[in-house]
């Protein structure tokens, strides 16, 4: 099928739409020995493995909160409605399997756009195992949003969940932090901001816009002790409290061991540790274990790539004190208040 | 937690409104043997029946598409985000299992609002064994959306899907058509409507409202000899012809032989049959079936409260003629246009 300029969903209908999408996708990504029905029936119809457990979870994005068109390629945005949900997946340990996509259209979009949409979302899921296995499109006439729902598996029916931190136990994230939170920054500057056009700058935006999932750290997370995960999608101060209140613990975190990448210290000198702790989205794995399953998962870490740093530990829990306390470079000790990162609240 | 009057999403925030959404669900809905992690994880873990496929489904309303606040109450609204979903589970022969919910709020929805959807979800999930596993909550400022991912398991390892459909096979329906189209009809009159007010027109709204999925219908579908299926969402001529382009047939439908509920044609005698073949929303499952298979389901139909009817016939497609053609009590046979009930075309 070749895609004419211009045309949009209104010109070829949802069918012919369907079609062109599903046709945008890797073929690995659409059929397998596992998937007896894909795209285009009521449901698709998968044979997980048998023993292993299965791990579910669904995010959207929202046109204007998520992301906005004029920030983003079409290419991007595919990229991170999937990457997105297999961090989930990673955070718990699992292998993804498939995912379902569910588009609300306003109706105008230019087929070539959707299509650019399929391919980045398809690059993705066939680098990281994924079929995608159906959908569903509706019209949303006031903003464009992407619903993701991915199904992913255990490893010897074993999972990493946010219960399970110990006092003891080293606080850890995975990569730097704040290059999202950064590149978002940049994007809200506009073109013309004094920060752009260096390769640095396209660095962090790139961050933002194609977040990667560490689907390759989290087995060995699960392999070598870790007792807590989760993905950092809210950063690092609206996470970690979700692991202390599921796991009935508190922590104390050292600012001064937080890996921030140089390019956010050197654009944001003044804000740094703001956009590393509070910024969100890095998709990074935060994560605790006991100090000598800590030491292990630093050392294997590397045979995939990725660098973990130990930014704090867990305590016991006191009903009286704060759950999270911050320590900085000039040795104060900040209480950390939580639920300070709530989507409806908005205090950012 | 107590429900305060008139105290909204932003008020409560997004931790406090997913505390309150769990505890509106039934207990047996939240946890259970096979659920190892639920509601408030990255992702719900679940352990899947050996041997048995699993079916995935995604179905999303939006608000001012597929509902209008001032049309339905909350507690039908849940019924139906899931039962649209279940009834995909249904057409495969499914039984369903679990599903996420995915919501976008525009933040100022009453929370007492919130938990009646979630109580109206809960109980047709209770009612039909479906664990409500987990989900997502985002900001969508422009207009309510609830995406529901349903994941069911085949039984004994077959589902019913689309293609199957073979010439000499029996087109039948089970129920009747047309009430939830003429319910919506009703609805779109205004409560001052001058058929508004009785006790018919409550239960055609109902049957819009609140649609029930034909899941103990499904398994007899397949068991006894069923060709294809799917689920009637977008009329008897929207969805049709979808079973006959992925079975590579045409058909002959027989307009007298429709089941019409008596009050469709009561209150709209002048296009019941439109109602009935283009209203969409019906939830009823369209099937094809060998006419021994099709007498066979017809008989233990019953056993379950359910009525079937043969609508019309499976042909071998002409490659110059039309797929679908409808017999009127006239003797008039007429051509009915494919890809004419395209949500983004919108000429219903």
């Amino acid at each position: 099928m070749n895609e004419v300029n211009g045309q949009t969903v209104r010109d070829v209908g949802e069918f012919g739409l369907i079609a062109r999408l599903r046709a945008a996708l890797p073929p690995e990504t659409v059929a397998g020995p596992d998937l007896a029905l894909g795209i285009g029936d009521d449901a698709a119809v998968w044979r997980p493995t048998p023993g292993e457990r299965l791990v579910v979870t669904t995010d959207g994005l929202v046109e204007g909160i998520h992301f906005r068109l004029d920030w983003t390629d079409w290419a991007s945005l595919g990229h991170k409605a999937l990457a997105v949900n297999l961090s989930d997946l990673a955070a718990m340990g699992a292998v993804p399997r498939l995912a379902v996509v569910s588009l609300g259209l306003r109706g105008d979009e230019e087929i070539a756009d959707l299509v650019d949409f399929y391919r980045g979302l398809g690059a993705l899921a066939a680098r990281t195992g994924t079929l995608i296995a159906g959908g569903d499109v509706v019209a949303s006439p006031a903003a464009l949003t992407l619903h993701v729902t991915a199904i992913g598996e255990s490893r010897g029916g074993r999972v990493l969940s946010r219960a399970g931190a110990r006092p003891g136990d080293v606080v850890a994230v995975s990569g730097t932090l704040g290059a999202s939170a950064a590149g978002l920054r940049l994007l809200a500057e506009g073109a013309e901001g004094p920060r752009r056009g260096t390769t640095t700058a396209a660095t962090l935006i790139d961050a933002h816009l194609r977040p990667t999932p560490r689907l390759d750290l989290a087995p060995l997370l699960l392999a070598h002790g870790a007792t807590a995960a989760m993905d950092l999608s809210d950063g690092l101060l609206g996470d970690l409290p979700k692991i202390l209140s599921a796991s009935d613990v508190a922590a104390r975190l050292d600012a001064t061991a937080i890996p921030v990448a140089a390019a956010v210290r050197a654009l944001f000198p003044d804000d740094w540790l703001a956009l590393a702790t509070k910024g969100g989205e890095d998709y990074e794995l935060l994560f605790t274990a006991p100090p000598r399953a800590f030491t292990e998962i630093r050392e294997v870490a590397a045979t995939v790539g990725a660098t973990v740093a130990a930014v704090g530990g867990v305590v016991a829990a006191v009903a009286a004190g704060p759950s999270l306390t911050m320590r900085h470079g000039d040795g104060l000790e900040e209480a950390v208040a939580s639920g300070a990162f709530d989507h409806f609240r908005g205090e950012r």
